[in-house]
């Protein structure tokens, strides 16, 4: 009797276990979801090997008018501008100034670049980690007004929660910059900062009147997308995963390192396909193009997750 | 009273923590390590911020007569000789074909650099380490004749039990080959692959009649000794260490930048000074020269660990 009570009670305090992914639909992609779960339950895969692993923008979060860290890079400049008059004239900083976007963007990779090293690096990790707290505390997002850190997507953190509760690791393995996200994902994902993988600038450590330092450098160090997910997966956790999780073409080795391993692994792509409740876009957007997933996620036998048929509410309530 | 034999027989269960590091003598060392983790509790430290890291060689385990990982090499040399007859009179293969150590490392660092590309590099991560797993499972110390995993320094797998009965995540931040180390740190140490920090080589992910591999390639990517171990610290666990054990000058920076960071943090070096049980090394010595550390160690208010007075016993039982 006592273990039944307790049982209930256990049960009382758990919903996830007792009725996990509540924000999904009872669709196939849910119960694909839950059958893989099981599935390594039952036939009893060591707790080690079960490594999840997940894009941030546009899997865990929106991307949508574009990366939240190129608006980040936007505000950074903006509140630099006083301190370099010569941006006023130079592209792409005097677009970005005028608040013309597509000017801004129009620069590609270089004019991105650019802009990343002008607000990203020259100062310490700890005042970068600052600034970075500071501002995605404040900023707003354009279309919905809400705080980015509410941008996220309520289904996907119960289906983090769903993992964890199963012994899992769960990742974040993200073009975005690895000290950008480092601020707020354990808080808003519960992933502590030594799971989160992105991609980075060099660094240097420096000792200044006895005080260490590492400085943060206007110099790529490791780009986090495509075949460079695997490689940033197998350099940072050195396992290949059983789970993975994107939205984009930029995820496709990720998914394919992912599930070309050893027995059940579990490939999921995200859809956007909710103009309504979110955004619309795939086979021929700018940000988060997703095409050959789509064409080879059957074959693949990855699982395309319908932002609007597979997931009952899309952001977390406000 | 079901609570006080529940207790008991938990404690009964639970040596380590009713009496933590049997292996250490009660001398200032162990008394400063555990004084610091009480402290760590009593002040309620957040769990997230536990972390402590690890040099290997010389710390973890033995690094005489030289590097295990160069044993390693020297033994792939011999083997892959059949099918490099150039290696008979090419410089340092030819040496280390004769069993002339010394003559191996007449290079310095050019001809450890080439030993390491010609032995660790041109296979798949996946055929390396099934490699190193044969080697590490049949090779023997040279003096000894005891297997590596067993020249493990027993008062020191006390030390990372210890810190992670008390809510610490343990890494190992070494100079050694990240791959390498990944393939037994977990049986060995506790440690986890994803808490394994090293050095490494720059790898590729090739694709191959649809077949993923990630590919070992002949060129440094990380040497993670000295400013790189702080730097490594920041990139793959994001946070300052509490608690940072070394044994040589290379731990030199993680040192200062564990115990630099604001609040109790601790410093922890191992001084080679038994001869007789193990070696004895430390400001001359060419592998793990401890000669900085130990000047700066008083002021600093790093614990000097004394293999010979502070352990009761040096390697685990046979």
């Amino acid at each position: 009797m006592t273990t039944i009570i307790t049982l209930l009670a256990l049960l009382a305090f758990t919903p996830d276990a007792s009725e996990p992914l509540p924000s999904w639909k009872d669709t196939g992609s849910k119960k694909a979801i839950v059958a893989f779960v099981n599935k390594v339950n039952t036939t009893g895969i060591p707790e080690a090997e079960r490594i999840a692993v997940f894009d941030n923008d546009g899997t865990l979060w929106s991307e949508q008018p574009m990366y939240f860290q190129m608006l980040f890079a936007f505000d950074r400049i903006a509140e630099l501008a006083p301190k370099h008059p010569e941006w006023k004239t130079q592209e792409p900083f005097a677009s970005v100034l005028k608040g013309d976007v597509k000017g801004a963007l129009a620069g590609g990779e270089k004019a991105l670049l650019e802009m990343v090293m002008a607000t990203h690096a020259g100062m310490s990790t700890e005042e970068f980690e600052a600034i970075v707290s500071a501002w995605i505390n404040t900023a707003r997002h354009p279309d919905t007004g809400r705080p980015f850190t509410e941008m996220i997507y309520a289904p996907m953190l119960e289906l983090l929660r769903f993992l964890r509760a199963n012994n899992f690791k769960t990742f974040i393995v993200s073009g975005g910059g690895i000290e950008f996200m480092r601020v707020f994902a354990e808080e808003v994902y519960g992933v502590p900062r030594e799971q989160v993988i992105g991609s980075s600038i060099k660094t240097e450590y420096v000792v200044q009147n006895g005080k260490p330092a590492i400085v943060r450098l206007p110099e790529m160090n490791f780009l986090d997308d495509k075949a460079g997910k695997p490689i940033a997966i197998h350099q940072h956790i050195g396992r290949r995963p059983l789970f993975a999780g994107g939205n984009s073409d930029g995820d496709f080795q990720m998914l394919e390192w992912t599930t070309q391993g050893k027995g059940d692994r579990f490939g999921l792509l995200i859809l956007h396909d909710d103009a309504k409740r979110e955004w619309a876009y795939s086979r021929k957007s700018h940000i988060g193009k997703l095409d050959r997933g789509l064409n080879e996620a059957p074959t693949r036998g990855w699982t395309i997750v319908s932002m609007k048929d597979d997931w009952n509410v899309i952001f977390p309530p406000k």
